[in-house]
C-alpha cells in the first residue's frame, strides 16, 4: 500500500500542503488497508495511525515495517500530544467532503493547526483504479452476473421483492462476495417507476415489469449491475422504450474512451430524451470503487475527462409514473482505445412465463 | 408523526432558535417517517421537504394532509428560493455533528442564514421513546432471542464465523426483521478478544470461545445482544471470569432506573474492574433506538441522568489479548421503578459439546 501515500504525498505538494489528516475510512483503507477505526496523520516526515484499545490487537496483526506506519493508542496520549504530530506545518490538509462541522470545530482546538481544504484529494487519486483493485471489481462483477443468471431461473409468481432481494444476498455471499455493494433496488409493476425504490413484500403478478438494481463487494470494491425483464409477453410499447434506453445505454458504453471530456459524451444522450420526451430523473452513471458511488459523474452538468482505468457504472432509465420504469446498467473499465464491459450478462429483453 | 415536530419546535423556542434545517435521515424519518434522501426545513410558518425527481413520486404516495408538510422538488425552484425558505429568521438551526464541513458551506450559500449549531437537539428528544418505537425495539429483540435459540442448536464444529453470520441474518429477515442493525460480530477463539471482530473465514474448534454480538431492525429501530459460550467444557478460570462479567451486567441492569446520574452507577463498576485488573476496553453501553449507538453513553466519563423510556444496551467486557473475549450484553427499557430486559435469552454460561 506505501506507494498509495506516497502518490498522496506528490499531490499534497502540488496543492502546497505540508501534511493531511485522514479521516474518512474508505481512504484509510485504500492507503494503508486498515479496516479499524481511526485516524492516519500524514506529516512532514511520518505516517501515523491513532485509534483505541478497541483495534491496538488488530491493527498490531495487520502492519507491517514495509507499511511504514507507526501505530500510536490514543489512551496513552495527552491531548498535548495531537499538537506535535502537526508541528512546524504551515498548513494541514483534512477532508471537508467528509468529517462533520463539528469534527472540523474538534480538529481546530486540538491539533491547533492550519486546515485546509483538499477538494477530495484522495478520492481524485482513486479514481484511477490500480491492477488489484481492477482484480477485485472484476471478481465482484463475475459473482453478479452469476447471481443473476441463478435469480432469473429462480423467480415465481407469488413470490415478494424482499424474498428475491434476500435470496440474491444469500447467493452473493455463499458465491464469495464479503458483502453487498449496497441495498438492492428489486421493484415490480409499478415500484420500477421509482428509481430509488426498496424491496416491498409485493408479490410477482404476470405482466409485471421487474427492475433488478444488484451488486456485491469483494476486498471492499463493489460491482453495480441493473436488468429490467418482463414478467409475460412485452407490448410494442414496451418493447420500443426498452430498445430505446438499451440504445443509449450502448451508445455510451461505445463512446466511453480515456481522454474524452464527458460532457460530449453525454450531449447527444440528453438530445436523444429530450426527443422521446422522456424526463431525465438521475445521472446516466457514476464512478465505481470502494464506494459505490464515486467521481465522475456521467452527465452534462460538469466538464471533466476521461481516464485510463477508471471503472464507471453505466445506467440509463425511463419511468413511466405509477406504470413501470426500465434500467439497464452494466460496471464498465475505461481503456486507452474504448472500454470494456466488465458485468457481461445479456442485455436483450427478457420475458419469462410465470 | 406530527407531535414530533411539535416537540421539536418547542425545544427550538426554548434555545432561542428560529428555524431549522434537518439533514440527517434518520431525524428525518423521525420526524416525518418519510425515508426518502432529502431535506426536511422547519420555519417559523411551515414545515417543507425537498428533494428531487428520484424521490417525489414516493414522497407523494406517502404524506397525507395531517403530516403538515409541504412537499418541493428541488428542480422546480431557484437558488434565490432557498433564501426565501428561511427569510426573517434570526438565526437558523442546522445539524453540526451529522452535516459535513462542505456542506454547512454550501448551507451559508445557499440559504444566506445565520446558521447556530443545535447540540444534537433531535437525537436528545429522541432518546425517550415513544410507545410505537418501543414496540418496534421489542419485536426486534423477540427476533433476536429466538434467532439466538436456533443459532446456538444450528452451529458445529468446522462452520466458519462468516457461514455462522450470514445464517443469523437469514434467520433474521425471514422472521420479520427488515435488516440487520450493524454488521455482527461473530468471533471465535482469539478473534473473540477483539472488541470489535468482524467474521472470518476461521472454523469453530473445540474448546473455542464464541462471543455472538448481533442486532436486527423492525421499522427502522434496532436490538443490540450479546452473549459467549463456550465450545466445550470451560476451565474454572473461565468460568469465573465469565461470571464476573455477568455480575457487573446484572449489577448495572439493577441499578439503572429513572432519574439517577450514570456516574454514580458506573463508579462501582469501575471499582470491580480495577480490583480485578482488567483493562477497560470499551464503555459499558449506549441507547439504542434508530441507530444501534445513539446517547446516552454509559460510563463515568460525563454526568447525565437516566429517563424513563430510554433503552439502553448494556454490554461490560473482557478480553483476554490472543486468547479469548467475554462479553454478555442486553437491550433494556428505563422505567420510574427500575428497568425492563428485552432481550429475554438465559445468560449463565452455555457450554457446548460439538
Amino acid at each position: 500500500m506505501y506507494n498509495r501515500i506516497k502518490k498522496l504525498r506528490e499531490e499534497l505538494e502540488n496543492k502546497d500542503i505540508q501534511a493531511m489528516i485522514v479521516s474518512n475510512p474508505k481512504n484509510i483503507r485504500y492507503l494503508t488497508g486498515l479496516t479499524a477505526e481511526g485516524t492516519l496523520i500524514i506529516n512532514k516526515k511520518e505516517n501515523l495511525f491513532l485509534t483505541d484499545s478497541r483495534y491496538i490487537e488488530e491493527v498490531k496483526n495487520n502492519l507491517t515495517v514495509e507499511d511504514n506506519i507507526s501505530l500510536i493508542n490514543i489512551s496513552d496520549i495527552s491531548r498535548y500530544d495531537y499538537e506535535n504530530f502537526l508541528i512546524l506545518c504551515n498548513n494541514v490538509g483534512f477532508e471537508e467532503k467528509y468529517i462533520t462541522y463539528e469534527t472540523y470545530q474538534n480538529y481546530l482546538q486540538l491539533y491547533q493547526a492550519n486546515l485546509v481544504e483538499t477538494e477530495g484529494i484522495i478520492e481524485q487519486i482513486r479514481q484511477e483504479k490500480q491492477e488489484d483493485e481492477i482484480e477485485s471489481i472484476k471478481k465482484a462483477c463475475k459473482i453478479t452476473d452469476e447471481c443473476f443468471e441463478y435469480i432469473i431461473k429462480y423467480i415465481k409468481k407469488g413470490m415478494t421483492e424482499k424474498r428475491i432481494a434476500f435470496e440474491i444476498e444469500k447467493y452473493m455471499r455463499i458465491n464469495g462476495a464479503e458483502n453487498i455493494a449496497f441495498e438492492f433496488c428489486v421493484a415490480s409493476g409499478p415500484n420500477s417507476a421509482l428509481p430509488h425504490a426498496t424491496p416491498t413484500e409485493r408479490k410477482l403478478q404476470e405482466n409485471d415489469v421487474l427492475l433488478i438494481d444488484i451488486g456485491c463487494k469483494v476486498n471492499g470494491y463493489c460491482s453495480d449491475f441493473t436488468r429490467t425483464i418482463y414478467l409475460g409477453k412485452a407490448s410494442e410499447k414496451f418493447k420500443e422504450e426498452y430498445n430505446f434506453v438499451l440504445r443509449q445505454q450502448k451508445n455510451i458504453i461505445e463512446s466511453l474512451k480515456e481522454e474524452k471530456n464527458i460532457i460530449d459524451i453525454f450531449k447527444p444522450i440528453y438530445k436523444a430524451y429530450e426527443e422521446k420526451d422522456f424526463p431525465i430523473l438521475h445521472a446516466f452513471g457514476h464512478g465505481v470503487g470502494l464506494d459505490i458511488h464515486e467521481n465522475p459523474v456521467l452527465g452534462i452538468k460538469k466538464e471533466s475527462y476521461l481516464k485510463e482505468n477508471m471503472v464507471l457504472a453505466v445506467e440509463p432509465g425511463i419511468y413511466i409514473p405509477k406504470e413501470y420504469g426500465i434500467r439497464i446498467e452494466d460496471t464498465v473499465l475505461v481503456t486507452k482505445n474504448g472500454c470494456i464491459t466488465l458485468t457481461k450478462s445479456a442485455k436483450n429483453l427478457i420475458e419469462i412465463q410465470l
